[in-house]
């Protein structure tokens, strides 16, 4: 495919944080559009995202941004976002795709589709990537690469969209999927949210204990932090927007944990032995699938120790 | 400090998985003692360290081994540590230095203890180092490097055996720190244990879901699979061999966990954002600490895209 076809005229970015600014600079790489109009709240973030020179015009007039815009996505905390739907909805092209990031989307599409606008395709998105980092100098072109874009499209959504959209990520470096909206949000639930939270609770603990968790985290939990040390408004909004699934999830983690207490207690060598042989096998599948890379410890040792290693 | 000086004349390493075999190679590239003598119990297992070329001698016979070793370093799954002592009590050397690596102390103590010869000297200890890989082919000669070794040293430990075998260790490239065997083990579970057990029940209840865990699994999930592929044998004997403080820690997390999930319940937002706040400055301070990389998503970008990234 030749680079110089941008398949948008217009894209508009709503949010320049990791995703939006993520977008902003495979955009470039790829040349996916021949304007990039970068809008957020933030004057900081704004200014900072003209020094990075991430788009094409920068504005906190949201609908100014979206005015004209053949595409919209919308990276902003989940709870933002029918905020931001009533917002925009008078400014959208009719014909334009509308789309989000978000990490729920059941209530994205709850928040958002009562504003969208006839003639505009509103098509709920969510790519699955990211790290703990934040803000625009967090984003790089490569981090949707190999990784999956999932859609939840809505009854009667334009198949040449969903198609195009589809395409757009495809060109960003993701593979796509599809699903409904609460399939995703389960899935999401077990494999994403109950894992930060997990993780922000055990930090949460060790850090209440002044314990010498930082001193000697090498041995198991500094693998805990990074989740822990992801977006604090991001987070928090997930936990309100995706409640059941995630209290659903709480509670399945909870009986398995305290069936695991109770071998503990008991002495049950053998259960624990059984259970810890059969996970060591999941992290193959997963590298297997290539989702993760092939090297002990993450590969930090590779890059503690380039040359010695 | 001239290489060619070896501190020992002749160190036996009783097991030879992750940590044995990686002390064979920092002792070989330091050149820390004349003779290495290699003693397992699996001839599979011995054959392959031969193969690797780790030694200088090789016997299933521990006995044969640890006779006439200045220093002994017991490398076994710490269930096994009771076994090993009173086998090779007999064939220690008056004057030698016995220690261990295991992950609890206090139950390392009780069952090597007693069978300990006077004359020996016995000093238990704890590199806090490792990946989640096993075996022979695992180990390296960088795996002590910056990670620090505790020792919780017995009432009336010779101080110039403890400073011997603290200089080893620190040759090693480890930092020394001492501690009694309880303060120890109370650590080890918040820091490390109860991070093993959580990420091994938590990868147990997505893959009982049958789930897709794994296909999803860069979403967050796959950072629990890499504790929850270690050792099952080394492991299960962790769980039973420092019951009590991994049921205290169990029981912290769990209160903890239910008043998170009160908090997801009634949608307190506040509470929410001021944990996930204080969670990402831990990971701060380590990364300050010099105990982990300062790279986003444990650097796996960089690794898997080294040359585009």
């Amino acid at each position: 495919m030749l680079k110089s076809i941008s398949p948008f005229e217009k894209i508009a970015l709503v949010g320049i944080g990791l995703i939006g600014s993520s977008l902003a600079r495979v955009i470039r790489r790829e040349g996916l559009a021949r304007h990039v109009a970068i809008s957020t709240r933030s004057q900081t973030t704004l200014a900072r995202a003209r020094e990075l020179g991430l788009g094409s015009s920068y504005t906190t007039d949201v609908k100014e941004a979206v005015r004209d815009a053949d595409l919209v996505i919308v990276s902003v905390p989940v709870g933002s976002s029918g905020e931001v739907a009533a917002e925009i909805a008078p400014a959208l092209k009719p014909g334009a795709i509308l789309t989000d990031v978000g990490s729920t989307k059941a209530s994205v599409i709850a928040q958002m589709q009562p504003h969208v606008p006839a003639g505009v395709h509103f098509i709920p998105g969510h790519p699955l990537a990211g790290t703990e980092k934040s803000g625009p100098d967090a984003g790089f072109a490569d981090l949707f690469e190999n990784r999956w874009c999932i859609f939840t499209p809505l009854p009667g959504t334009d198949p040449a969209a969903l198609e195009k959209l589809s395409e757009f990520w495809r060109r960003c470096g993701s593979n796509i999927d599809t699903m409904d909206p609460q399939h995703h949000d389960m899935t999401l639930a077990i494999v994403s949210h109950l894992p930060h939270i997990i993780a922000y609770n055990i930090v949460g603990t060790a850090d209440d204990l002044q314990s010498e968790a930082i001193k000697y985290s090498a041995s198991g939990f500094r693998d805990f932090t990074r989740l822990a040390a992801s977006d604090p408004t991001m987070w928090r909004d997930v936990c309100l927007h995706n409640r059941d699934a995630i209290l659903e999830m709480l509670g399945r983690f909870s009986e398995d944990l305290a069936s695991l207490q109770r071998a503990i207690r008991w002495a049950d060598g053998e259960k624990l032995f059984d259970l810890f042989t059969r996970t060591r096998a999941v992290r193959r599948s997963i590298i297997e699938a290539g989702q993760e890379i092939d090297a002990p410890d993450f590969g930090r040792h590779a890059i503690e120790h380039p040359v010695k290693g």
